[in-house]
């Protein structure tokens, strides 16, 4: 299994801190050394660096630790090999480009026998059960809408696709196109909104903590969404089984 | 306008040297410094670093310097902004998949008017023509093959699609899915193959020189390629205009 770490902000914000805390489960405080990765989206653009070693160790872990990129929507992922080995096209999350914008995902969960592949169009590099499910859905998408739709449609139809992938097994997932950011719970995943007032956080998975209030204003809005929750002094919000959230501008929209 | 860096090589091999002598002409030793990009192929996997920053200065850049990924395909490219602002989105080299590859695009070149677009599965995200033309030729050989073709009936459509093509325009570019890399004259790209027996190589953008015999075998084959020649004590080849060169295992393909 893997874990997930997913952020979604109203204003451009690094994720230094949530990270510091998340590195620390590839390999040190729990076991998912099975390579890593994260992606940032900058506008339309984004950047997603990925390594097959653990992100305890990888000097491309150091790096992102250490440069605070600045952006709305992030999606990381550490991987504990369960199906498909450890490699570099195995390493989540996974990129591609669909009605002219760049789409990352990430999985945790075992997906056992996956339905039948409609199309060509998107065609899964690695090995894994979590790619093949990226281009499943994307697939999907792409033969229903010739365009991006409005958000609430497309989420409408992710909600069936996703109802049906996840019959196949687990499937907690991060998806995002740099604007809204989908989260979906089969077994595990909690999110947690700052927001004013800012208080004062400490990552459970290191002795540090952050004051927020001295390094934000008053709208920031930024919401971050974890396989377990990373700190233990905060209201992380436990997703239920089957829940699909749509994350924008730092919150989840409500559902309809 | 850019400069272009390529590796092929018949054995994975890090790219250190030549990229310390490269990433110097994003703002120091020249002007490309509208940002930077370098990725490398692992076996199918691909990495992406991406800087908007110039790669004398950027982080990013300073981790590729110090961190020997070794890979036998490398496309890097530096920036001078001509079409399309300075942003994530218009950093080379651009990423997609094709028949289950990933595939690198990196240009230098001014294409004024591209011609009118045939389908609508590749699509740009920025606004360079570099990647309007990357999109343009994936759609035109995705419409042509439903699957890889072997290399000679690849390189036969390419090289019809890019003399279309550089009608528009000045059109250098390295193309590569992770086994074959094609590198595309209009202007300006030289290339020199390094095998036994090997010498010694000093930069032309830096006083550093490396003695290749003594980190090499007598097997190892590696052609670098670059907009200008990047060392000035061996023989580089100066393309010529309208030459597509199909690189394999660390040297072009005979022509056909």
């Amino acid at each position: 299994m893997c874990q997930l770490l997913g952020m979604n902000c109203n204003i451009p914000t690094d994720i230094c801190f949530s990270f510091e805390g998340f590195r620390r489960r590839g390999g040190e405080t729990d076991h998912h050394s099975d390579g890593w990765g994260i992606g940032f989206f900058e506008g339309p653009g984004c950047r997603l660096f990925l390594d097959w070693q653990s992100s305890c160790k990888s000097p491309v872990a150091e790096l992102v630790r250490n440069y605070p990129i600045r952006s709305t929507n992030v999606i990381a992922h550490i991987r504990k090999a369960t199906i498909g080995q450890i490699s570099l096209a195995n390493t989540h999350p996974f990129l591609r480009e669909l009605w002219g914008k760049y789409w990352l995902f990430a999985h945790n969960g075992d997906l056992k026998t996956l339905p039948p592949f409609a199309g060509s169009r998107f065609q899964p590099v690695g090995s894994t059960d979590s790619e093949q499910a990226f281009c499943w859905l994307l697939e999907a998408l792409a033969s229903q809408f010739t365009a991006e739709p409005p958000t609430q449609t497309l989420t409408t139809a992710l909600k069936t696709l996703v109802a049906e992938l996840s019959q196949y097994g687990s499937f907690n997932f991060l998806l995002s196109n740099g604007e809204t950011l989908f989260a979906h719970c089969s077994t595990n995943l909690h999110y947690v909104v700052r927001k004013a007032p800012f208080g004062n956080a400490h990552l459970v998975d290191n002795d540090i903590s952050v004051d927020f209030s001295s390094v934000t204003t008053s709208t920031d809005r930024v919401a971050v969404i974890a396989t377990l929750p990373l700190t233990d002094n905060e209201a992380w919000y436990a997703m239920q089984p089957g829940e699909l959230l749509v994350f924008r501008d730092g919150e989840p929209l409500p559902a309809t």
